[in-house]
């Protein structure tokens, strides 16, 4: 039997108790041995709920028990589950994670510490809610050079974007909506705005390559600006507006982004909606592999805590290396970056367009005196250039 | 330095030898150490390719040597595939394997062996191609109860059903293009049939059930009889037509079945196009996630082969466990299962329909002198019952 602890009875913290309680005879019957929850940490109680028996208040007693050789951190926030992951670490045990954050910022240390110690760290929960990605990077596509991935990393913001395009509402309108139903929070600054989704890729990007990309180096833009009048124009071009969060790899640079993105339907991230999640990665040798699911949700976030725990019961004793060095990654500068654009201006001249964008594609009559058009490939810098000189842009979006 | 075997220079072959010596830098980087091919069996000679040099012509140079820790099976084949992996892991050495003929007939006892001799019988290749599902099925999803498999599993039937769609045109002249392009075979029947599909559906539900899953108890129909009529009536539903290999868990009853399925769009599978291949796996705690990528070809099933390679050189003297008992798995008959039927009548007299069929919905107007209507559920049995009685059915298409 291989005794295991849950730090935090929240959320994703019950989800892990619920999912090792219903499925324990699937579990033992793989594992080949059973999984027990000695101890749940938490400062409240719950009286009623079965968990009150192994409910503890202290720290301490998890990381001084010998016996425990798994700890699931599911408090979430920076401190004191790093103080406590560190601890646990040292003493042996390894620790499966669902906190962005706390991996986002000390990945690279903890998983040292878990190396020296002989027990391993591992967050499949981190990124991607219930959808398996980190832990194929690190086996099924290890023997892969990665070129790029593409994520839609936010389930908010991609329920906000399909609910504008299914029901050509307004942003303000179909975010008022989803925070009335729970799917935006009341402050869905850190969604709306890109940060989750950074935070994801920045983490998914790292294990990619093999060095610590900080997530503020990444150019970072929300879905604010998102209007009906883009997606009418998409709709126009037989493509949907998605909030893409991405990472190429381009001969010796490295850049990094998030933002919204013009997508055709040839891309299957198109066809990904409401508040699923799904990761595009490139490889140099067997192309492209899509990973599809749940990004949030509880069962969904603590079936990958479990994954992980299953993954280190088969593993006691043993590191899982995951490449991930504490030097950091170059992102660099967007500048660089080639793609198309999609841009609005007030503005119907095409032969003016046409001198200053060159051969653009245009999209015209869907709202009287401006015009849209697909721009031909250009580095970003170029096209910042061109739109000042231009003068008239109301807005951009990157084409994928 | 860890030192390999290929058996057999085919198009899979070749490409591992590839995909190891291209990516060589990564796979040392991220093992920590460097996988060797020492050896490659085939009868031919490759005079002028550098793998003339570790070409040899007697599986015995490869068995009786020590040094040789994994062996790859892309021979193919049942015959002398089976003998050649029996005696390689017999002595120690794990294989990995993209011949899903082999897996399919001898799975169970080949993983027994390796687990009586501590190795491991990988073959991640062997369904999916480059998609990574066999490894997610037995790690990622681990602590999951697997309640339903769908696979879109065959990339050349769902290029020529994506062809049918898009162009209107017949079976009969899409397999004729196909053809010629190389996307189908000279004897197309193992795709075209449903065949190729029930063996990867059977590997994968065995892997999900535990037990062995013979592909001759699943009932299987191919594309052959799909017209460009039905995608007609299919478009008018806004939805495609696809060959989805499928098992289901309903109790404790087990269905599974190959047949071309009615999808709408709010099912991920239904945006799968051309030669692609995707698996949607419904767990009874994470809900779904779908796989998706390159279902065949030369590079991304050999990068497959090498992913379980890295496995196997990261768990030296280790057995990787896999449940997947000798002992079969009962396929309940198909006349249980329960559904909604897309059929079409030659006779337009609602009333009469929806006398025998009950509340069905209907789609007129598409080809004279018939109609086409979607079932309320029923079992396979009922429907089969209801459609003897009717009479006049031109054919049948089942709704996902």
């Amino acid at each position: 039997m291989i005794k295991a602890a849950i730090l935090g009875y929240g959320t994703v913290g019950s989800g892990v108790y619920e999912v090792i309680r219903k499925n324990r005879d699937i579990i033992t019957d793989r594992l080949g041995e059973e999984i027990q929850v000695k101890y749940v940490l938490d400062l409240r109680e719950f009286e009623g709920d079965p968990v009150q028996e192994v409910l503890v208040h202290d720290a301490d007693t998890i990381i001084n028990d010998a016996e425990i050789a798994i700890v699931c951190e599911t408090m979430g926030g920076e401190h004191p589950a790093y103080e406590f992951t560190k601890r646990a670490l040292e003493s042996g045990k390894s620790v499966c994670t669902s906190n962005k954050e706390l991996v986002e910022k000390h990945g690279p240390e903890l998983i040292k510490i878990a190396k020296e110690h002989k027990c391993s760290y591992l967050f499949e929960a981190s990124v991607g809610g219930g959808i398996p990605i980190i832990r194929p990077l690190r086996t099924s596509l290890a023997q892969e050079e990665i070129l790029s991935i593409t994520g839609i990393l936010n389930g908010t913001t991609n329920y906000i974007l399909t609910k504008m395009e299914n029901e050509g509402l307004a942003f303000e309108t179909v975010l008022a909506r989803a925070q009335e139903k729970g799917y935006a929070e009341k402050n869905p600054d850190a969604d709306i705005l890109g940060y989750d989704a950074c935070r994801k890729i920045a983490i998914l990007s790292s294990l990619a390559y093999g060095k610590k990309v900080n997530f503020e180096d990444i150019t970072t833009e929300g879905i604010t600006a998102i209007t009906a009048v883009d997606f009418a124009y998409a709709k126009k071009m037989g493509a949907t507006i998605k909030l893409f969060a991405k990472s190429v790899k381009k001969g010796d640079k490295y850049y990094a982004l998030v933002a919204p993105f013009i997508v055709g339907p040839e891309n299957p991230l198109y066809a990904v909606k409401g508040v699923f999640n799904a990761i595009l990665v490139n490889c140099n040798m067997g192309g492209e592999t899509m990973y599809y699911g749940k990004g949030a949700g509880k069962l969904a976030t603590a079936s990958a805590v479990v994954a992980d725990v299953l993954d280190c019961a088969r593993h006691v004793g043993k590191h899982l290396d995951i490449r991930w060095e504490e030097q950091k990654l170059e992102i660099s500068p967007i500048d660089g970056a080639v793609r198309k654009f999609f841009v609005r201006v007030s503005c119907t001249d095409e032969a003016k367009i046409r001198k200053h964008f060159g051969d653009v594609e245009m999209y015209t009559d869907i709202v009287a005196g401006e015009c849209g058009f697909v721009t031909e490939e250009m580095t970003e810098a170029e096209y910042r250039e061109k739109a000042a000189k231009f003068g008239s842009v109301l807005s951009m979006i990157r084409v994928d």
